[in-house]
């Protein structure tokens, strides 16, 4: 009898849970999460089998761990398992958003990355999270980074692999620093735009005190007639919990530092570009930008509608 | 029997064209265009009554005129209106997303301002363009912003408002320049972001030169299972045409300028906090992105899914 263990049974370990669950990788799912709502909810939507309030029990029994907590914690939680009594043949992996730091900061805990602790990103969030929005096929179609390390056995990597895919992902086997360099290019920096536009946006709001015609407006109805879709669209990733962002900025922090550093340099030619009137400059820049976003959109079934 | 004449068949035109045509608003919808197979495709479409290529003569005949041509040829377009024998009562308005441009553009053309012109910009584009794109229900649930100067005679604006009205519109009347400012802010600034953003990613990427464990990749596919819904939603504006955006930032350039150089100095202080693990001040920058996002989904129903 096989037995999975999901700590932390939000957006992320609650749909791999769920997912498993409908797919019979393992005979039985067992969840936990710090969150006792949380933990009640998952159950109540049957994505486990059986609920634990306190998991350190149950590491000697079980076949395989998913470690799906907040970045700030994910250390801290591995190394537990590790030391928590662990079969042997048992795998663990984990699903943050930065790999070098969680790799790094378990080597340092267990003085050396255990063969059969597989790191894992799945791309697959949104600005929604908890149970209620995990789905069991929320993994279909997804993009799944596995960066192992030298010390990682291949066949825990197969097996892991193995799990993802038969949820539907495409898995991607890169090093971790990679990863975590694309991650802050594509991820983190136009997270880390969207939400300080949107922080500017509220004060700039405030400072222009708009009104119309019939009666005075608070800063936020004013802009309302203002908010189009583009904005809508440009802003939604802003919506989502600050606390997970603040730990996924700080994880990457040197790789999104020198990334927006690039980016800053690159938006003061433009300033500078539009001040000139140089209107060519600038319909190069809107050209490289929609190229590339054809080019995505070429790859991606799901951006297609969008934008061709 | 009156008579539209729409100058301008793409998406914004000939939505409206479409629109008021289903609305019964007028006897006759001609259309206009200076790329004839737009204007035959609007007119298989049933967007138009009938089609002119040559509408210059066509003017002493018409009641209402709407000129939805690209922001950087609007001004010469409308001031043609005003000198090809225009009858008396005949009103005219435009569609153009800034609006001191177009009035001191045909003030300075004409010598003064027509009582009979009605500054008018409805928020509702989208990427996509041409009459292919136009619906006859774009106006429904939009915002339309109508921007008179004392010049302009009120019952034009009444009249005028009111077409858009029936078209589903909400009208704002507001001073153009508080529109610009709030335009460059909500609108122009993202669209610049964004579209700065992907040409800076496309750059980035070929830098990065990731490869998978499976094959060497191109640029763009290296960057495809990095390409997650955030970046599709927060990318989607950059997807629009180039000349359009360059003519919009062109006609908006200094208040622009102004918002672009405060947002610069807001993203050197969290460039600032970032790297001095400042992360509480990250926190609160996140917060308040995100509760700006969750006013404005309290505010517009189209808003409401996406985050709460």
């Amino acid at each position: 009898m096989s037995r999975l263990l999901v700590i932390g049974v939000g957006l992320i370990g609650g749909s791999f849970a769920g997912g498993a669950r409908d797919a019979g990788l393992f005979a039985e799912v067992i969840g936990a999460d710090a969150d006792a709502d949380n933990l009640a909810r998952a159950q109540q939507l049957g994505l486990i089998n059986q609920s634990l309030a306190d998991w350190q029990a149950a590491i000697p029994n079980v076949d395989a761990v998913l470690v799906a907590v907040p970045p700030g914690v994910v250390v801290n939680v591995l190394s537990q398992v590790f030391q928590a009594g662990l079969p042997d043949h048992a795998l663990v992996f984990d699903a943050t958003s930065t790999k070098s730091s969680v790799v790094s900061g378990l080597q340092r805990e267990l003085a050396g990355l255990p063969a059969n602790f597989v790191p894992v990103h799945p791309m697959a969030g949104s600005e929604l999270q908890g149970p209620a929005a995990a789905r069991p096929d929320l993994y279909q179609n997804s993009q799944v980074f596995l960066t192992p390390t030298t010390d990682t056995a291949p066949d825990a990597v197969a097996k892991v692999r193995s799990w993802w895919e038969q949820l539907g992902a495409s898995c991607h086997e890169i090093d971790a620093a990679q990863h975590d360099a694309m991650a802050a290019l594509s991820s983190h920096l136009p997270h880390l735009l969207a939400s300080a536009y949107m922080a500017f946006l509220g004060t700039a709001a405030r400072r222009e005190g708009v009104t119309d015609d019939t009666k005075p407006h608070t800063s936020s109805t004013a802009l309302t007639p203002f908010a189009g879709p583009g904005l809508r669209d440009f802003s939604r990733i802003a919506a989502a919990e600050p606390t997970l962002w603040r730990d996924i900025f700080a994880a990457n922090r040197h790789l999104l530092l020198d990334e927006l550093d690039e980016l800053l340099v690159h938006l003061g030619r433009i300033r500078a570009e539009l001040a000139a009137e140089q209107d060519d400059a600038l319909v190069r820049m809107l050209t490289d930008g929609r190229d590339l976003r054809r080019q995505l959109a070429r790859h991606l079934p799901n951006w297609r509608a969008d934008s061709d």
